[in-house]
């Protein structure tokens, strides 16, 4: 009864070498966050429903993947439910629990049920996979990582800048050149202010979230079909077009936001958070961008976003502020900031700009040939001291044929196969092939290891 | 509309300190894996339930864990499913997918799968959560890490002895004694022949798996309620029983098993994989057991498991050879041997023993009291040279009162506090304070790198 294996629509597999980048890219990352004294946290991939549900809009609750009940689970459900087939009422009654639809919520759930044994503010970094409902496509999967830090508990810019020097140092291991925009979102409402329409601002940034998308024009539009005045859509274009060092910028706006208390605390966030990072001398550009708004509603205060510079590809990094990120859970006035690091995406990045370290995916440094039984047992020996010596070295389990033991190596980018045959036995020495250049030698142990170090 | 959040029955929440651990734990593993030349892969929590049901047995397809479709799901259900409230049958109509149950089923799916990418031997290991809709209990978990290392596509034995070895290395640096137990199916096979019982080996198997539990008699009791012969369990109680080394045991073996060609197979190659593992000199004692069944029926060869020497603990890990991981998708005649530790269990065994190193869960190595703005800019930038250098190292956020400050410190097993206020910052200096011991230093930037490296 043989079948014919896949696997579910927008999930992945990943092999050896995906795998061996995939972990370049994460443990560059953690290793940063530790650095920074950021802690790792993981919380189960099942999540209650209850937990779930409403956090992230109608659209997502129906792309929350939701698990059914153990044992009968239409015990519970009422008989008008099943003969009506009210499958969205039905829920509740079949499933109590879900995946997990990003980092933040179980984290929020997280901070809440274990307050009483964290220290605050508390920083935390999270790399799991979350899972969602969406209709696959290219560079899109139900089931993808997030590389999430974050901090609460703790109001201080001094974590904004702190996040920044993180990413700059994340991308300059990676050997990226990136800009950092930053916005705030005090700004933005200082300008919904400042065009008369502070009741419009979840409008405005929502539609100058897609400047780059559809243009200044569209933009336009879009705000005149929301409500705004022609002299307010006037009044807001060249505010989203400040030209000049962000020094300059924060000038003008400071000037034209002098009205809004909220704008006014924005630019002074900004210049705080900008020129302290200025002082650290960051070697990724940071860029004032007034018309960066970042489409979540939940934040509050700074909000970033990176872009690589040499590779055409969306934001491979983003985060913000929010100000009552457990409010939900029953712990209100929590405030934090965090990023989240864009793995596929960054993946994508280092194989287009060919990035990875040279080392990244060969495993095995040395594989010994098997000649047959006696041979196999001295070379056994060989691979063990090896190994004692920190040197990634396997035997070649099977008395196979010479092309076939050669075409592993290959096919598993050993950059060494040794040989240990009768003239080797007999002379306790070890011919070692370099897979690159073609070159044998015929070397002792420890040459063997001066020579793959 | 505050809930009080909890999480799913049987799944935990892994908190700073416990995460240190258990990465320590599974870079250890993996560090060993890299080493014997295994490679990394990973699969989607999800696969499709076509791939998963039938595998684990009746039970086993109770306790898999399913997703419900998304959408209207309700709409391939008939009528007569629905009105007859038949959960067991229209499972199929509403879920097509289920949680990953172990990584084996996945493994052999993805063998197959990428068949012509691989290269085989194929030596692949993997670490990731599988799901069970298990009764919860002290020590079992609903979500559960899995930590495997196979070998595919290789009869060889050399695999086994490379496992023992692997095995070894492992908890040679965890610190831990073990003792690695031996035993090969086609012994027990062989046993089944000589006792006049052949079609007796599932129940021998399973009956001889619970000797540690129940002991011999209950055995020999529930081996004559299967039908053994009182002749057959007096014959086999001797085998089960058998003294001195290992050797020994095997010459014994060989004569009781003469007439047996498997058991006679069985033999050789255990001498074969223990003859071997001798001459390596494992730190581990490796004894045959002829008593040692694992319950699993689709082990054909070498079969072990470990328990640590100096604390009461089930077996930490375990595995053995099988002769058709594959074939039930389609690509018959794949042998292949693995192991399997028991990530659950070693943590507790190294929190008991204490053998976790001193420096696992620290983080942070310096934190910086923050004293105001002033003082925080400067030690902002002290904070930046410390990890230019690779020292983990922080500044307090806020300026918070000292004693919040430093029970920050304690609470994150900081190792050293480093505070510059005006005199330190006139000086060009850092007063640097053992946290451990109290002591307190004047120091240079030099001199803090010297002291905390």
């Amino acid at each position: 009864m043989a079948q014919k294996p896949t696997i579910p629509k927008g999930t992945r597999d990943f092999s050896p070498i995906q795998m061996a980048k995939r972990n370049y890219i994460f443990n560059t990352i953690k290793d940063v966050f530790l650095l920074y004294g950021y802690q790792q946290i993981e919380t189960p991939a099942m999540e209650n429903l209850s937990t779930l549900m409403g956090k992230y809009g109608d659209e997502g609750d129906k792309l929350l993947f939701k698990v059914l009940n153990s044992g009968d689970y239409l015990k519970k459900v009422p008989g008008e439910l099943l003969s009506s087939r009210d499958h969205v009422h039905m829920i509740p009654c079949i499933s109590e629990k879900g995946l997990r639809y990003d980092l933040t919520v179980p984290f929020a759930r997280y901070v809440v049920m274990h307050r009483d044994e964290l220290q605050f503010p508390f920083k935390r970094f999270q790399i799991q996979p979350v899972w969602r409902a969406d209709r696959p496509q290219k560079g899109r999967y139900r089931e993808f990582y997030q590389c999430d830090a974050d901090v609460v508990g703790s109001d201080s810019l001094i974590n904004e800048i702190e996040l920044l020097a993180m990413i700059d140092e994340v991308f300059k291991r990676f050997g990226v050149n990136i800009v950092i925009k930053v916005n705030n979102r005090k700004v933005l409402s200082g300008i919904a202010d400042v065009i008369g329409a502070p009741d419009k601002l979840v409008d405005i940034t929502v539609a100058i979230d897609k400047i780059d998308k559809i243009g200044i024009d569209n933009v336009n539009e879009e705000l005149k079909e929301k409500g705004l005045s022609q002299e307010a859509v006037d009044q807001l274009e060249p505010l989203l077009n400040l030209k000049g060092s962000n020094a300059q910028k924060l000038d003008t706006l400071e000037q034209l936001l002098a009205v809004s208390e909220t704008g006014k605390k924005g630019v002074e966030e900004l210049r705080f958070v900008l020129g302290h990072v200025e002082q650290l001398g960051l070697k990724a550009t940071v860029e004032l961008d007034v018309s960066l708004a970042r489409g979540l509603n939940y934040y509050t205060g700074t909000i970033l976003e990176v872009k690589a510079c040499d590779v055409e590809m969306g934001s491979i990094t983003g985060g913000g502020r929010y100000d009552n990120l457990t409010g939900v859970f029953g712990m209100p006035g929590t405030s934090g900031v965090g990023i989240s690091f864009g793995a596929d995406r960054i993946y994508d990045v280092l194989n287009t700009l060919d990035l990875y370290p040279s080392d990244t995916i060969s495993s095995t440094k040395v594989l010994f040939v098997n000649f047959g039984q006696k041979e196999a047992a001295a070379s056994l020996h060989y691979v063990m001291q090896l190994r004692a010596r920190g040197i990634s070295a396997e035997l070649f389990p099977d008395n196979a044929k010479m092309k076939k033991q050669l075409s592993y190596a290959n096919g598993k980018h050993v950059p060494y196969v040794a040989m240990v045959g009768e003239t080797e036995m007999a002379s306790g020495t070890i011919t070692l092939k370099n897979m690159e250049t073609g070159e044998q030698s015929n070397l002792s142990l420890d040459q063997v290891v001066d020579m793959v170090k």
